[in-house]
């Protein structure tokens, strides 16, 4: 069975072709600046008609399926679904809550829809995973009508990240996923924080939208919310110079110039003070959400880091752990900085609690959705 | 020696003298609906004229001098000061800060200077207790020239409450305050939680205003920050109608239409499904602090309740402290739930980890802190 799973944004079409029975990558890469100036592609159909020659020309035929990421599927998707018009109908229903993702996601689906005619096509929402979240950490604490009539509650990003790394845990760790308490941590350009209890994901630090929670490349994450008012009447900014404020001036590039992890590191080594505050920040809010996390979990196996920061600085998870034994948390500095392909497991030899680094592959996850979606509905 | 503490709002004026040989209130009361139809005092300087006759009439003379509540300090008041001008001055540039309660707070400061002339007069902030917090827990995530420029940053509040119990609690287990770590859980109308490593405020959840953190009667405590921009673009509600919805409509009001916590409780009891989830949640947030606050403080020596909800709900405190024993929580339900006047402990017998009923006295610690200001300037 192989698998084209597609993650369509305004501007950009990443690609990857499955084999399933070796869950190998067959072909993959992304055609980026569609439609822009000096971009070689003019739509996103002239894109999948792109991909579909390259893959043509790889040798690659007879795709049995199609995998979609989607970003928000609101209350409505728990689980991947099967593409047909009512639910197209339905993530087209969902872009007001994200009017920047919904609409570049269903442009993908609907041009695989007329590149592909016949080949089944399945969604895979970013919020699925989190939708077992129990209301007291979805719902604000605001008029209830808020949440009845404009759907305003936590949904949580990253979810297909998240649930891939959990059970990634599962199986290295020899443990059925329902008997373990996990923390997951994607830390990458965005940032998120996951408490899952028994596989199933409690409470997560995205809310709504992608911008609450951990501190991120360009993102604010958590902040006062009177904070608004107190800029508009102090500077006079309007609401949408401030929505671009938070989601693309702030996080690491507010703090410090920069919004990669990698040149953060690198100013503050070099003595930039504002860089060494950064850094300590990022590692601090994630800290913070490691002990609430643990609190609501009650007792946890293992804390788990992902995504390009949470893979590759050492630094950050040593932050990230130090001074926490009093939650069994007991880093093992040498190990944390090994290298390795896959797996890696810091903890020091007498602790219990599991410190794992485990890289996520979300395109993978999406593939695999899908073919059990397929197999679902067979 | 007698101190004059004054509370001052835009419509009322709390008022306590105490006898600091003995710790004793000497007298106190409140006058309210000051300036509106139906209230018995036009302005501020009637009703504090109103107050001294109320003290000559309980035959109190001799007022040695008067400590003022002052909600804002920023960054320039670290501790209280004795007023002068150059103190007003400051406090009034702090007004875009705290616009509707540093007004108040000066035109009582102002009214008691021209009423008591040469009474040596102390501010004494909620502020300023936090001002130890590092630049990690007090910063946020935003361009550094919002913070250089526009003084955007975590004040936090209720300093003074914190700082009474800290002390309180230090003296209640025979520990020196610098020895101590400790979680406060300020719990009324108004919610915080502050984190005092060795009698320093490092962290609390009230932000650069008094709307961030906890659930609270009527404000919502942490949302996305996204939601303003969502809720404008979904509803047409202006900034002022979301900034009154976030402080005045939100909190446990917003979630089942009563904001008093024991009204809460009644509704909750009587099978009201939306009380049940504002009860809940405002436990879950109140715990979820506690674990963050333990991962920043590494280890803590106790637990301390206080506020009206804080020293009135065994409910509360037994679901705040539920399912924490992987921290050392071990609450005794039994002794939760016994009554005194004065401090309660309710950890069980063998926890090392003190739970703690501590009654606040904001007045008291206002008189405490005017009169030591006026020691270490005689």
């Amino acid at each position: 069975m192989k698998i084209l799973v597609l993650n369509a944004g305004s501007s950009s079409i990443k690609y990857q072709v499955f084999g399933m029975d070796e869950q190998q990558v067959l072909a993959g890469g992304l055609i980026d600046r569609i439609g822009e100036a000096g971009g070689e592609m003019a739509s996103h159909h002239e894109a999948l008609e792109q991909i579909i020659q390259r893959l043509q020309a790889a040798g690659i035929a007879g795709i049995d399926a199609i995998g979609h990421r989607v970003v928000h599927g609101g209350e409505h998707f728990k689980q991947p679904a099967l593409i047909d018009a009512a639910v197209v109908d339905t993530i087209r229903a969902m872009i007001p809550l994200a009017p920047l993702h919904n609409p570049a996601n269903l442009e993908g689906i609907e041009v695989a829809q007329r590149l592909f005619p016949g080949i089944p096509q399945v969604a895979v929402f970013d919020t699925a995973f989190h939708q077992t979240m129990p209301p007291v950490a979805f719902r604000y604490a605001l008029p209830v009508e808020l949440y009845q009539q404009h759907k305003v509650r936590r949904y949580g990003f990253h979810g297909t990240s998240h649930q891939y790394v959990a059970q990634q845990a599962a199986a290295y760790l020899h443990r059925d996923l329902a008997d373990l308490n996990l923390i997951t941590l994607h830390l990458g350009n965005g940032c998120s924080a996951a408490a899952i209890a028994g596989g199933k994901s409690i409470d997560t630090s995205m809310g709504m939208t992608p911008l609450e929670g951990l501190v991120m490349g360009t993102r604010c994450g958590d902040i006062d919310p009177a904070l608004h008012f107190y800029l508009h009447r102090e500077t006079g900014l309007s609401a949408d110079d401030v929505e671009s404020l938070f989601n693309k001036k702030s996080g690491l590039k507010g703090l410090c110039g920069v919004g990669d992890m990698r040149e953060v590191q690198a100013l503050a080594d070099s003595g930039d003070t504002d860089a060494q505050l950064a850094e300590a920040m990022f590692a601090y809010r994630v800290k913070k959400y490691v002990g609430a996390y643990i609190a609501v979990l009650g007792r946890i196996d293992a804390v788990v880091f992902t995504g390009g920061i949470g893979e590759h600085s050492a630094r950050i998870r040593a932050q990230v752990c130090a001074n926490l034994q009093v939650f069994g948390v007991h880093p093992d500095l040498d190990r944390n900085t090994a290298h390795t392909a896959g797996i890696l497991e810091f903890q020091q030899e007498a602790a219990t609690l599991k410190l794992l680094v485990i890289p996520t592959n979300e395109e993978l996850e999406i593939a695999r959705s899908t073919a059990r979606e397929l197999l679902r509905r067979s």
